[in-house]
């Protein structure tokens, strides 16, 4: 590519992000090139300082700086009730919607015949270790309403049965077939308030 | 944000790239911390080099780690042919077709009444400048077929008549309204071959 290796290899890189293919990729590293002090080098030192400094917490699996995460060492937020996500792209979604004050798990994942993921490559085992460990009294089940997300949350309320743990899911405002992450804030606060 | 300030400003940062929104933001914030050592750290890195020692070529604009850039410095290419474009992306779209083997010209834009672009704004003096400085026996102009571009075409080439220089466009190839950025490489390089 004309320009040298250097833009060569940041159009390659970036390229790599989900949403950009080698067109886009190229956009952007010209965009990045112009706005060289304004985007370019702030970008490039958020993601040296997020990359050193962000771990998942070693409790609920939630992305953070700190270990515990913000929201495991938040003593207003309810230690009796846990939220299961898939994801941390989920549990992002579940804190815009603003509904929930409780805490979280992330299961790291779906169970998925198709793409192999077992139980065991999920944190179910550490899930229900911290429902006696924490006194839990509910755990609500915010999964996909997909096949895989509905599999999941019946093998993981069935591995919480012998805890006797209060097991509740979203309600059906969630659209059948929906994936959360694109859910709008009201829906899902609407579907955590008729949980059942 | 759930995760602290880090991970809000990496995510409001990447939102600002051409191509992703927020929430395509979010994704991609994600996918990165996810993937820590393959490509987040590598990207920081490429960008930070990048930005450190990428600048415009003072003869053409391309952008380059060298001054003279890269292409200015062969000396394999031809010196009395000049390619003007608008941007740089569209002299990486020229360098893809790989059909043109001359000197390229980078005038920062096209001329816009509606965004305020005027001649001044773009490097059409310096361009006028080379002409006789390089001894250059033709410029092909290879603008957008819109609009701007023809009007561009057309004021550069009024400015290049008192040169005596041979002054030549794509060929009809480029379809009408289309941008350079977006042809693929084999109507690029037939555009050129039927250049009139």
């Amino acid at each position: 590519m004309a320009g040298g290796p250097e833009i060569e290899r940041l159009v390659l890189l970036l390229s790599k992000l989900p949403g950009l293919g080698p067109r886009s990729a190229r956009r952007a590293a010209l965009f990045l090139l112009k706005r060289r002090a304004l985007v370019m080098e702030p970008l490039a030192a958020a993601m040296a300082d997020a990359a050193a400094k962000v771990r998942p917490c070693s409790r609920c699996g939630n992305l953070d700086t700190i270990d515990l995460c913000s929201l495991c060492a938040d003593s207003r937020r309810d230690g009796s009730i846990i939220c299961v996500v898939a994801d941390v792209a989920d549990l992002w979604a579940m804190e815009r919607s603003g509904a929930f004050r409780g805490q979280y798990h992330v299961l790291g994942g779906l169970l998925s015949a198709l793409d192999g993921v077992r139980p065991e490559d999920l944190s179910i085992g550490r899930l229900a270790a911290r429902v006696p460990d924490e006194a839990v009294e509910e755990v609500v089940l915010a999964l996909n309403a997909t096949v895989d997300g509905q599999t999941t949350a019946h093998y993981v309320a069935e591995r919480l049965e012998p805890t006797g743990v209060r097991v509740s899911r979203l309600a059906h405002g969630v659209p059948v077939g929906g994936e959360l992450d694109y859910l709008d804030e009201g829906t899902l606060a609407a579907a955590l308030k008729a949980r059942r």
